[in-house]
């Protein structure tokens, strides 16, 4: 069992019409200017962020909008955020949004609150020492950014993807209203749930010691999202079902499912990180389509944790070898993606890759990654080639 | 499901030798003056308290103690150090110890920070508007304190015991050493684990409504606990289980296990409150020995969560009828109490009331709860004084 530190301080306002408290919460954590920042048109196509101006008006808030966040999003958006945040006076940022508007924002928050270049945190160079105060309007479940200490940025020349986690990135608070989520298309729901299960299983597939009661959480996050992912599949307005993949997407990612591991492996998301880079294609369905020539190629190496996982968490029968276990549970989890619809490989995925282009993928992903890295089983180089040449 | 509100700020700093950090983390904190409170002498004895002030005199940061918090901790000690803060002009607080120290320490930060009487937010008069900041290094797993936003106080006069939660009670720091609690008589480390499971029973026994991800995660930390309960039993030294303990002590009571509920039921609590009040037993104790009294009263108005309990939790067979089967979990948790050297009643627990007693109880713990209270089911008086009555 490894020590760990948790610290999870955003305040989570869950429920219909919650997004109704945003000027209360702001005010609560100091904030006197706003830049509202968003994605594409769906937040104003909803009427939602013309529910929040009003809300900002009434209460006297005075705010400034930038929207433009994409999938994947980028740098050269971040630069503007940060100019218009020094030119405006803004002190608080609130992203309206998912995954894309709150990475955006906290690294237009780093931008604000530090000298110098902002990407030198994405490209491990510095480490930030303040960020802007971010609140949220979560209103797709997926990236668990709205409490997690991580964003991820795209830098377009040489479409470089990388992630920067830092304390002062966590939201002060994140409203929650899973009505929000019900509009989303099935693709980006399934996505959504993808991305969910695997942050919890990026950190339960690991050799480095766990925790019990950790496991216990995971084990029952996984099922509990796979079952809601499956209602929502069919009845995609079911209040109950949003809420618990909205909730299970905050949990999966705020470091509850790491306590008491090594770290996690990460290597999925790594991989996909490349993917992402190069086809932006979404998070959520790069990650299935890598997931499972990841899975076969480290098993043998993480094999108690395959076979626990294939055991409770995919409900697979205790008969045979430890071997045949594990690679049951992976094929369970397979067809399970393949019931929401998401790919298991990159051609499912919509993605034809050369050989080069996998070539380059596995060179960028292993410098990135300084050489190594995974916990099931290290990779190198010529592995994260390996299992993108079986992905395709 | 219901809405909530979820948050857990405090930064918790999980491991070995974690209590060097103490320091580092009051000044993260802004603390420049600090009072240390503690319990008894075991802090002292073990060295525990040395190191710490040895810790903060190397930092520069000058420091008070004050020592005699007792189980069931009392109001004039809270107004000792409401005073001893405000003469030294401190300006943290630091409890080092279990639930009894760091409530009697939210207490003091309550007094020191409001005007006025501080057992007025105890009597439900007033609520807090401020509290001192608290850091906690944890020696006993029990009450979740380290995490929580409640605290239980004793008012000597008229032994009346109430608790009172606010979100500016919260600990700014939670330092969680395992080892710590390595020392504890086997008694306390019971009750410890009683009082950590019925946490989250509390929450768990409601007709309000539930929430898929929120039931898994109790019924995972409730399995867990059960295990290394008995574990401990064996082997009070073995790390492992005492971590696992620890932090299923603090999600049991952060709110975590309450997510989409109803508020929980918590009379078992009111019940002790006033045992504990009366006679000062231990509070993992008394709640072992009114919790079976208590469910055998109130099962078929909460079939179903009684129900899944026992099978989820408690491992029971789903043959026979519903009420069958929750009974079975009643029983089945009731023996394990016993195993781990809990008392299951009143006798057991070394308390002989007069049915006066029993009938003055009652009627203060309606008066507390304005006349009725309890989800699982809504208790009055009467129903209290049958409880009490069935557990002697």
């Amino acid at each position: 069992m490894f020590d760990f530190q948790y610290f999870t301080p955003t305040k989570v306002v869950f429920g219909r019409n919650t997004e109704g408290r945003v000027a209360e919460l702001i005010r609560e954590f100091g904030g006197h200017k706003v830049l509202i920042h968003y994605g594409g048109g769906s937040v104003v196509r909803s009427g939602l962020l013309q529910r929040v101006t009003d809300t900002l008006d009434g209460a006297g808030i005075p705010w400034i909008a930038l929207g433009g966040a994409v999938p994947n999003p980028r740098l050269s958006l971040v630069y503007e955020g940060i100019e218009l945040c020094r030119k405006e006076g803004v002190d608080f940022l609130l992203a309206v949004g998912g995954g894309s508007a709150i990475d955006s924002a906290k690294a237009i928050g780093y931008g604000v609150a530090n000298e110098g270049e902002v990407w030198d945190f994405y490209d491990y160079r510095r480490t930030a020492k303040a960020c802007l105060p971010l609140g949220v309007i979560l209103t797709i479940a997926a990236t668990g950014s709205e409490m997690s200490d991580s964003s991820v940025i795209t830098k377009e020349e040489g479409l470089v993807k990388r992630g920067y986690s830092s304390d002062y990135g966590r939201p002060k608070f994140a409203i929650m209203n899973p009505e929000l989520t019900m509009t989303l298309p099935d693709y980006q729901t399934a996505c959504g749930c993808t991305d969910i299960m695997m942050h919890t299983m990026e950190r339960y597939f690991t050799n480095g010691g766990n925790m019990e009661i950790t496991d216990a959480i995971a084990e029952g996050l996984l099922r509990t999202v796979m079952t809601n992912a499956e209602i929502l599949a069919r009845d995609p307005k079911n209040y109950d079902a949003r809420a618990e993949v909205m909730w299970a997407g905050s949990l999966s990612h705020n470091g509850l499912t790491g306590c008491g591991n090594d770290g996690g492996d990460w290597m999925t998301h790594k991989l996909e990180h490349e993917l992402g880079g190069l086809y932006d294609v979404a998070h959520g369905a790069g990650l299935a389509a890598i997931w499972g020539s990841w899975a076969r190629y480290v098993y043998r190496d993480c094999l108690p944790r395959f076979r626990r996982f294939a055991v409770r968490v995919m409900g697979v029968e205790e008969t045979g070898s430890d071997e045949e276990i594990a690679l049951k549970g992976i094929e369970a989890l397979e067809a399970f993606f393949r019931r929401i619809h998401m790919p298991t490989n990159l051609r499912e995925l919509g993605v034809t890759a050369t050989d080069e282009d996998l070539v380059t993928m596995a060179h960028k992903c292993a410098v990135g990654v300084d050489g190594a890295k995974g916990s099931a089983r290290l990779l190198r180089e010529e592995d994260m080639l390996a299992i993108f040449r079986a992905s395709v």
